[in-house]
């Protein structure tokens, strides 16, 4: 099967998923994300199919043998679950879904399977609630998803790192129950078990570099940015939902498992540059959360871009403000970002980035479904949260 | 095979694996702990052997590929883990290798299942070390098997929670590379992610518990406190390293998992109950660490034992000064505990315990190894630290 033919028998198979009524593209010829626009509302019918299955799911873990002996158990670990995994766009877990679904052949599909992709796509958001309740302690952020912080909530502080790894343990109670007797149960595990080492690696960059030498910025470098990327946000957040659904179908033998991740950090690095420009430029109403890059002296693309943009005063300015929880020096590196043209540029790279997304998709092998990475970049491209 | 017998080959086997010049026991009748006193210099011989395996385990991990695309990443994991995994009894790490000889059939075992098991033994002593990590911060402790806690280490501080997740990260990809073509595989992430979930249930019992309305004593009962000590001890320390041994034998299919279970928690209370004894009452220079149980509140065996046998005015007393970090109330807490003879009773309590677990081995089915079972009695019984 060649790649036009290929491509029209997913645009058909993504027509029979998310029936839409108005599909439209250039030319089979050219592949390109806003053929897949006209599906951004179905994504949306499928965030509300998703939300709908977290209830069963929590029910399943937690009136589970294993807390039925403690009562109170599961209802504090419910409670923690509802508290920390709601909210957010939960692209990581549509993700997983829209994967699975678009990687099988479409006779392969059964509507128990793509239940057990939601499963699978909530342990995804799970892992990310557990990353998230972490970093807010890390970062010291009051804010996310516009509710406080967990551990800002009363009576939890502290205790917030234990119930980080309550939810952390319920990933893998939740995949046994679900997934135990399956072939893949070990890959299912292995594909978690690495996104957390490579996060907690990126974790560690990003902490490091913003805990180093407070005047030696010499290796806020776009290298060494995009190196934490990947490590940090591409692997958990790209990598594992599209490979998890890859790993549910009876197709994963014959992908190109190269060319996927190659494109899966490429989107991770979109995916990071937005919520680092959000950060400093985000709506908070929008984003839910507080932006302390700044404050923490992160190594951002804001700050790697202005070091590369500054004379010797900006540069001063910069040193002398940067990593401060001060008020006023933190608007005075905002308005840094702003001479510096930095929003003119963010719009710029984010266009340039996902044409060059496109482009890799196009040169996928004819034996992959180019569908869920343009379904990816819907969800990503030009997002405000 | 009939217990006795049974015992005997055991008591041979033992002998063939830590050769013991003067092993002696009242009757292969009886079989009781103290029948392996001799042994301990042999535990001894196997901690050195044990140790010995550590390097080549940082090594194999540190120089994998996933460390080696950016190398000071894998120098931060190697002193993270040097730091924390160091020190310590290695109870758990012993008793896997341990259980793996002593569960397995002599003829069966060899030098590479052995080596093996130590990978395995090694995987236990990290676990641990994110557990303490986390704890540690959660407690606001200060030293750790005599040195200062990760999170108090000068350009660590908060940074540290993501340091325990890079252990807990290093776990699962050491048990890939030495495990993970294995048929066991999943068994072994299986067990090691149920004593995951099982301690944070059990942690977050401890820490509401210490963290409830300050005056309320009324949940600090024997009951409650063995079902907290079963959860946040028991399985991680005692279970995971007894069936870990156990799931690396090809014996284990016909294994009476439950009898087995239930002396792990036996064990485990013995081994807790030690642990609350000695943060008020041990050696800080032998325990390594400075204790926290009464400034944080905590429901410890000797709380419970305390307000069981308080009178009105003590009672008193004990609402009034439990949990504060002042210094005098602490040392009023320790003089009530004295006055209430509670060291006294420890003792008592642990000699009885330690009889019921001797009891329960007795009667385990003749199939079973209880040589294992002496062996960690004798690793913890009357320790000091």
């Amino acid at each position: 099967m060649n790649t036009t033919s290929m491509f029209l028998r997913l645009i058909n198979r993504t027509r029979q998923i998310y029936p839409i009524n108005s599909i439209s593209f250039q030319s089979a010829g050219c592949r390109c994300s806003s053929a897949y626009a006209a599906s951004v509302p179905q994504i949306a019918k499928e965030r509300e199919t998703f939300q709908d299955a977290w209830k069963g799911i929590i029910d399943n873990l937690t009136t589970n043998k294993k807390f039925t002996q403690l009562p109170e158990l599961g209802s504090w670990v419910k409670k923690v679950l509802e508290y920390n995994v709601k909210g957010g766009k939960k692209i990581r877990g549509i993700t997983t879904v829209l994967a699975y679904e678009l990687f099988e052949k479409p006779e392969n599909v059964t509507e128990e399977m793509v239940r057990l992709a939601r499963v699978a796509g909530w342990c995804t958001e799970m892992l990310q609630a557990y990353l998230i309740m972490n970093d807010d302690i890390m970062d010291g952020s009051s804010t996310r998803r516009g509710v406080p912080c967990w551990y800002r909530m009363p009576d939890v502080g502290l205790g917030a790192i234990n119930d980080a790894i309550l939810v952390y343990g319920s990933i893998y109670e939740i995949l046994k129950i679900y997934f135990g007797k399956a072939k893949e149960y070990a890959d299912i595990l292995d594909i978690f078990n690495e996104a957390l080492l490579y996060t907690s690696m990126g974790q560690h960059l990003d902490y490091a570099m913003a805990h180093r030498n407070k005047q030696d910025y010499s290796l806020f470098t776009t290298e060494r940015y995009y190196s934490i990327v990947k490590y940090k946000t591409s692997y958990y957040s790209i990598k594992l939902p599209v490979v998890l659904g890859l790993i549910l179908t009876q197709n994963r033998q014959n992908a190109p498992i190269e060319d996927i991740e190659g494109i899966c950090f490429e989107i991770g690095k979109l995916f990071q540059i937005q919520d680092d420009f959000m950060d400093c430029f985000g709506n908070e109403t929008v984003t839910g959360k507080k932006g302390t890059d700044i404050q923490e002296g992160k190594c951002s693309w804001l700050a790697v871009n202005a070091l590369q943009r500054c004379d010797e005063a900006q540069r001063k300015l910069f040193a002398q403000n940067y990593a401060s929880k001060n008020t006023d020096d933190v608007a005075s590196i905002k308005r840094l970002y702003e001479d510096l043209q930095l929003p003119k540029l963010y719009k710029e790279q984010e266009d340039e980035i996902h044409s060059g997304i496109l482009k890799k998709i196009n040169a996928l092998p004819s034996s992959t479904s180019p569908a869920i990475f343009f379904k990816l970049l819907d969800m990503i491209f030009k997002r405000s949260y």
